[in-house]
């Protein structure tokens, strides 16, 4: 099959690779029916990640099950299936509290890339969720963003405790923090301000459910949420970015007792302690396990409540994901799509 | 009247001091019936937190209502109050919701000092909370801990999310540390499990609820603890102390999806992003809102369901404050009560 390797910093190619096996007997093989660069992605493309060998690349997948290992009970031949970026056995405690990502039989979702014509996935029972049929073509791109993108967007709301009629900030208006601002709708928020400088971005961020835009970042971008907000500071905040400037953007945003949701994954971030101690804000985030959320975001996607799929603004063959990184790199494109 | 002044590191003066008087109309002025010195003064009078000029010391404080100003309104003079290290309003936004120790027109609770005779209290209705009746004297000890270091230990509790069947570890034998375990038993946790190498503060922590005992410290009490959960760690973990070393102990404690409630005063403390990040935990702390609280922990002292009182394991008249400062600064005494 043909299947994307990352060699270096910006060298990234689409090559044969090997056909992928059933290893372990819960495994399962599926043949991608969609797949997509993920902003994580860049870290590595960027050389900001170190690459010490050849990495298969990609995480985000639906497809269809191929063939499945003796082990497996429920994933079958044939059905179309959502997965995640971590492989799961859903089994274990750690897992049964809603946290997949951190279960203790994790594993990478698709070892062998996603970025590909057929991926392998560990623990496929545990990992992947069947949609109720084949779906429309249209559905496609809606459901490989739960798979990663609307799961952590999702996620990120959740821990911000996003309730009905809070206010939300939202910090970064990439494909996750615009995902975060139509999860933050879903679950009631009153007023959604996502903090974005780019035009494209925030005609997206307004069709999502942003009720405010704010083009200020750093302290100007804090000192414009509290004026929003009697001086306090935001119910909720989304952290999805990763730097020392967007979280303590997030932090000084939240009023006290409120919550900061942070998925963007972390790189050089020291949170100081004295002032967090004083901000009363609650953080929690990290890897999002969107295993625990698939179930809900299918349904809503299949019963076409939401429409996630918008934030792919370039869609491409499968063999022109080269041009995938670069558009995203460059910024030319939110997120890309490909397409086998 | 005679009260307390921290004048540089190791310096504390018992000493004339003017009575207070009510500034503002809706300050009340309280005549202490007992009062006692923190862990948190021990910063300053150890020089770690440096002092510019001479501060009144003590903002733990119990006493009967002698004056109150003009807009104090439910307040009123002869009864028994409890208050607390902020003054709040209670009427905020940010009050209402729980967080009284940030309430948008915070004060220093005692700016007099409360290791004194008499006290001024700014914002009395919201700040003050009068008992059903004058109390018993073998209560007095423990309305004193409600107005601080139980208050404290309770909010580390509550933010460290502890329910009934929680396992719980608290990194911390000080006070705080001995009353948040005290506070995880009524809240329900089945284990509670005390780090703690002095004996008799392990004795201690016994009698308020700890089910096991963890002498090692650092990476090493870290494994104990995942030892004794699993591999997985606790479901809550209650850092009392406020140093790097116990904030990732505490972290580390603590299983994915799981919470820290931290009441140490950080010093000092950077928490890294990454390891962070990745450890899937749920952060919450910072200055207790002692006032949301103090219904509700009057309630159970009035009816002697806690006996957190035991705490004090030094009394001394007022006068001699000098000596309780010297006992908890050599750890001679776990907390130190003192009498006018």
């Amino acid at each position: 099959m043909k299947g994307t390797m990352l060699y270096g910093p910006r060298d990234v190619r689409f090559e044969e690779r090997p056909d992928p096996k059933i290893i372990e007997p819960t495994d399962a093989i599926i043949k991608l029916s969609a797949a997509c660069v993920c902003g994580s992605d860049l870290w590595p493309y960027r050389g900001v990640d170190p690459v010490k060998q050849p990495v298969p690349m990609g995480h985000e997948y639906v497809g269809i099950v191929e063939e499945v290992g003796s082990a497996v009970r429920n994933i079958k031949p044939g059905q179309f299936v959502v997965g995640s970026f971590f492989a799961s056995d859903n089994t274990c405690e750690i897992c049964q509290a809603g946290y997949q990502s951190s279960c203790i039989h994790r594993q990478p979702g698709a070892p062998t890339g996603a970025q590909a014509q057929y991926a392998r996935i560990p623990l496929a029972d545990g990992t992947l969720v069947a949609t109720p049929d084949i779906p429309a073509d249209d559905l496609i791109p809606s459901l490989l963003t739960a798979s990663d993108v609307l799961g952590t967007g999702w996620f990120a709301a959740d821990a911000a405790n996003v309730k009905p009629g809070s206010t939300v900030a939202v910090v970064g208006d990439g494909a996750v923090g615009l995902l975060g601002m139509l999860s933050a709708k879903q679950m009631g928020a009153e007023r959604i301000i996502a903090m974005s400088r780019h035009e494209t971005r925030q005609q997206l961020a307004r069709e999502f459910g942003a009720t405010d835009i704010v083009i200020e970042r750093g302290d100007e971008g804090v000192a414009q949420i509290k004026d929003m907000t009697n001086g306090i500071g935001a119910h909720s905040v989304i952290e999805a970015v990763g730097t020392q400037e967007a979280m303590m953007q997030a932090i000084r945003s939240t009023r006290p007792g409120g919550y900061v949701g942070f998925v963007g994954v972390l790189h050089g971030v020291e949170i100081p302690g004295e002032e967090f101690f004083f901000s009363h804000v609650h953080l929690h985030g990290g890897p999002a396990p969107v295993r625990r959320y698939l179930p809900e975001l299918i349904n809503l996607i299949w019963s076409r409540k939401i429409n996630p799929g918008k934030v792919f603004d370039l869609t491409l063959p499968l063999e022109q994901v080269v041009e995938g990184y670069r558009a995203m790199d460059e910024r030319r494109a939110i997120k890309a799509l490909l397409r086998p």
